[in-house]
């Protein structure tokens, strides 16, 4: 797999103790906005005006900018002995905000909420449970409270799972054959990227999204072109009502939740469900023995410090489909970050 | 250099950006003692057996040792159907505590003052000082008030120097031929690890261990051997007066501080110091146009968000000796992480 790692030793150890701050640098060069800016100007430019325009300290600037060109993420020259700083393909194609494959929102929300929850991964291992009261000060029982507790925050997690799916979406929807359904609901399904994936490869299915109201209206506002492809539905797919179709997508939505409130959703799908109409999990699985794939596994522990879920194993979900009446669970390894299941009713 | 980083692309990004994490499940599991446990069983256990050994939740402490054996730190076999894990060589020899090349007490700082304190580099670089008020809710201008602000604090802080010149201290010792020099003191010489490898690399010279009257405290109470090749004296090399020698060893005391403070010591030195007598900084050296090495580039970002100091090119070194009156400023790159540059006065 593209995910593992190389066999820890002791120099790879210290080497990554201390290398893994430069995604820090990359961080902070994305909130304090140095790519956006570099990308806009048409000249390179100095820390001192870099500083200026961003309302940063020159001393700092200039190490991270410094830091930067080291890590080969920007390009440096030096005119009239002032070095001039300018942009590289990498950083304006995944830095800057704005392009189609930019990482910038992914970033951003590593940044202020990811790697803020992860510096409490002992407590969350030690209790069991996610760490939104030590980290953010937010009740632990209420995870989409918390991820959703103001319209920024909601924006920055709308913008992670949409440039999530933007960059693996297409695989995700070919991972099965689905040109049978002909009426797709992706159940909270966000800001409509991977709906969209999903109405591009099934140009005769019909798709609608479907989330929380004030998620849909965020969707409609921020992340939706004029003449979009999928239809926004707004609901409460736990205490509400589920609208009927043919295939229901839970993309990223099983391994927020214990085990039990799984089995009432799906359970609550099966019987809106038509006969011959399916399921599509789309999560990261776990080998059956659990000892891997790494990036699932790191993917679980996050789970653990930020939800009340968990990545799981294919039999766990064979598991939770067969108690729910599904039948013929298909599982599917895209050998990217995100695997898919379809079960039938 | 041993140290570059392949060029950044899309996929090094993601997969560094998810990846580091698995360093906090590294430092989760020292912090909470699993490869001590590990080390001292006889057999290997169960993920049950560890959580009620370690006072943990069983669900979080099975994720975590299910990464540890992702990452291939720890192994794994099931007998009966329980997986139990043991230990692998790298994990006693660097991560258990109490080894001679344990990276036990630099991971528990990273873990606990270094990662919180990066979390804010966005905020150092906008104000372009420490963040320890923001991170520790202390005064960014006291430094050493903050790092030694409990015992507890400071003794982490020391075993983070003394691991590091275990590791680390023979390259710097031997990088000159320092065996003219009778008298040697180390100047905020810690635990006095790196003068113990002077002493040995130099057995006619006589080293003596200068540091605040707490620290030579705590470095005697607990990182002191019976015959101690090495010698102690208390003070304060600021406001107190600096004891006679031959050579006066600085490691890392440099970088902490702005060029006027570091002036004023280095005088100071100068104005104690015999004719012939010289000064070996230790620091981890910046290319002389700053865009390199990567490590000393982080290196100097560590220091905007924890000290008031910085990593410097070779030229300001020269600069400040010559500034003070020493002269024959001599330079040598080790290689490793940090640097050594001798000046006679």
């Amino acid at each position: 797999s593209n995910h593992s790692l190389p066999l820890f030793n002791k120099a790879f150890l210290e080497y990554y103790v201390h290398m893994c701050p430069s995604l820090q640098v990359i961080f902070s060069a994305c909130e304090l906005g140095v790519f956006d800016l570099l990308l806009k100007s048409q000249e390179a430019l100095s820390a001192r005006h870099v500083a200026s325009e961003l309302g940063t300290s020159v001393d700092g600037m200039e190490r991270l900018l410094d830091a930067l060109v080291g890590i080969e993420i920007l390009e440096v020259e030096t005119t009239d002995g002032t070095a001039l700083y300018s942009s590289t393909d990498v950083a304006n194609l995944y830095l800057a905000k704005g392009s189609a494959k930019s990482l910038h929102d992914m970033i951003i929300y590593q940044s202020q909420t990811i790697y803020p929850l992860w510096n409490n991964l002992m407590h969350a291992v030690r209790e069991g449970k996610n760490q939104n009261e030590k980290t953010f000060g937010l009740s632990s029982d209420e995870v989409f409270q918390a991820i959703y507790r103001s319209e920024e925050e909601m924006l920055k997690f709308m913008g992670l799972m949409n440039s999530s799916w933007t960059l693996d979406g297409h695989d995700i929807v070919t991972a099965f054959n689905l040109s049978g359904f002909q009426t797709i609901v992706d159940l909270g399904g966000c800001t409509g990227a991977l709906a969209r994936e999903m109405a591009k490869a099934y140009p005769s299915s019909s798709v609608v999204v479907f989330d929380l109201p004030d998620v849909v209206e965020a969707a409609q506002k921020h992340f939706c072109q004029e003449s979009d492809s999928v239809v926004f539905q707004s609901g409460d797919f736990f205490s509400g009502e589920i609208p009927p179709a043919d295939l229901y997508v839970l993309a990223r939505i099983i391994h927020d939740w214990p085990e039990e409130k799984c089995l009432v959703l799906l359970k609550k799908i099966y019987d809106i469900c038509k006969p011959g109409g399916g399921v599509l999990l789309v999560e990261a699985m776990l080998f059956e023995n659990k000892r891997g794939p790494v990036m699932a596994q790191i993917f679980s522990l996050n789970m653990l410090v930020q939800t009340e879920g968990r990545e799981r194993p294919p039999s766990d979900y064979t598991h939770m489909f067969n108690k729910t009446g599904f039948h013929n669970v298909q599982v599917c390894r895209t050998g990217k970050s995100y695997d898919a299941i379809l079960a039938i009713r």
